[in-house]
């Protein structure tokens, strides 16, 4: 990591169970040591959905002057954030991911905390980040952003209708199937299909074929041919071998989608 | 600098004269002391218009083992580049300056030169830049390109044309007003005018209300209160306190609009 290679921070992991819950005790220890700290976590996962509690850990960083930033590209626009009460100094957020432009995204930084830019230029963003600003990219992120708060109650209600349609149908094809992570968000579905490791690279490719967009790790790594790392630190070698699917939902999404769907994939 | 107070990089920054020109024999100069180096330059200045002969600063590079990093942001879509035969290693642009969208730009790479990343995470762009591609602003600036090139002669003999035009009537309005920089790019315009330096701000609220939208520096340094940092490396004292004006041209622009903007100019 260049963290630790280039600028000499030492750089430590928060370890997950099973169920990709986070070792928050080894959060606390960390914490305990009292040195100059930021602490750099998700809200939500983008591949299992696992919710970490934002709060709580906002809390600890708190009460141990360490800094919090918050990864929230899974959750913002799909779920409520007070930030007079969330103890979070930095969010960031990806537009494309509540339905606004690609290649555009915006921070949260708390007032009065000083940055350096990575950037360096023109005095834009008051010298933050240099560069000419992508006024219908920033335009089009704020209304998609609006729109999602707007409609919030009413999509988390249908998404998550959906999610449950979904893993019904099928648990009702695959008994033997399970979910990865627990008490996930509503968007997202990961699941263990009870298949061989052999059959993984052709049911990605027959669903792609079909026009189902679902994958096995994140859209980051899409083309990659490792593993997932999250489910790496999650299951055991014999389940990391089995084939894994990530499934996201959206308000644009239908049951007769899902139908398909698992019908395909009872057809692979 | 960044790159000197924080990667220990030893930087050489290049004079010009008073017609903007570089001092080529200084860059043979440094170049002579066969360190690892890296020369940047643009090719067109943004403020001036003056022309760096990229061709000889390219093959002083290559005799020297030196890389070379051209900002082609001013120029490209606006006159030819081949790359085939131009020694240059690395070279970057902005799409919004050739009327594709704002936030996008591409960076050409010659072949077989390793490069480390600056933005860490997805294994996007080869893995070089981490992030979510913005399809629909590469696609735009890929097409403007396109056009750019297509309409390039036509486009390029009319802006020629306003740009002698608008300078003819700027001298018969006022016959005191130079130019900055010698044999500047055709679609730029940098004029020292006869004005007081009380009047700067004035002149430039005044043109503003009224519509026409020329600075005094570049673009990434509006609203900044400081005296372009190009022009103080060219004019005396004097010159550098009076008002200086940039007026870009594209093919956009009309002699009706240039009538409009000298007869504002006069009016002041």
């Amino acid at each position: 990591m260049a963290l630790q290679s280039e600028f000499g921070i030492q750089v430590e992991y928060l370890d997950v169970d099973s169920d990709g819950v986070l070792d928050y005790e080894k959060l606390a220890t960390l914490l305990s040591a009292e040195s100059k700290t930021i602490v750099s976590l998700m809200h939500v996962n983008n591949e299992t959905g696992v919710i970490n509690d934002i709060n709580r850990i906002g809390v600890m960083c708190q009460q141990a002057k360490a800094l919090f930033h918050c990864d929230t590209v899974q959750s913002i626009g799909k779920t409520e954030f007070d930030l007079q009460q969330l103890p979070i100094d930095f969010l960031v957020a990806s537009a494309h991911k509540f339905h606004g432009p690609k290649g555009i995204g915006f921070a949260f930084v708390r007032k009065n905390l000083v940055l350096q830019p990575m950037i360096f230029g023109g005095e834009q963003e008051k010298g933050w980040r240099a560069g000419t600003e992508s006024v219908h990219q920033i335009a089009g992120m704020a209304k998609a952003l609006e729109l999602s708060y707007l409609h919030l109650t009413d999509e988390r209600e249908y998404i998550s209708d959906l999610k449950d349609y979904c893993l019904n149908q099928l648990q009702t094809a695959f008994p033997e199937i399970s979910v990865n992570g627990k008490d996930t968000f509503y968007n997202i579905l990961n699941i263990l299909l009870p298949f061989s490791t052999e059959k993984t690279a052709m049911i990605l490719f027959n669903l792609d074929m079909k026009g189902i967009a679902v994958s096995r790790g994140s859209a980051c790594q899409s083309g990659s041919v490792k593993p997932s790392h999250v489910l790496a630190e999650m299951l055991n070698e014999k389940d990391l071998a089995k084939p894994s699917l990530r499934i996201s939902f959206s308000h644009y999404n239908t049951k007769a989608e899902i139908d398909y769907f698992v019908e395909t994939l009872k057809s692979i």
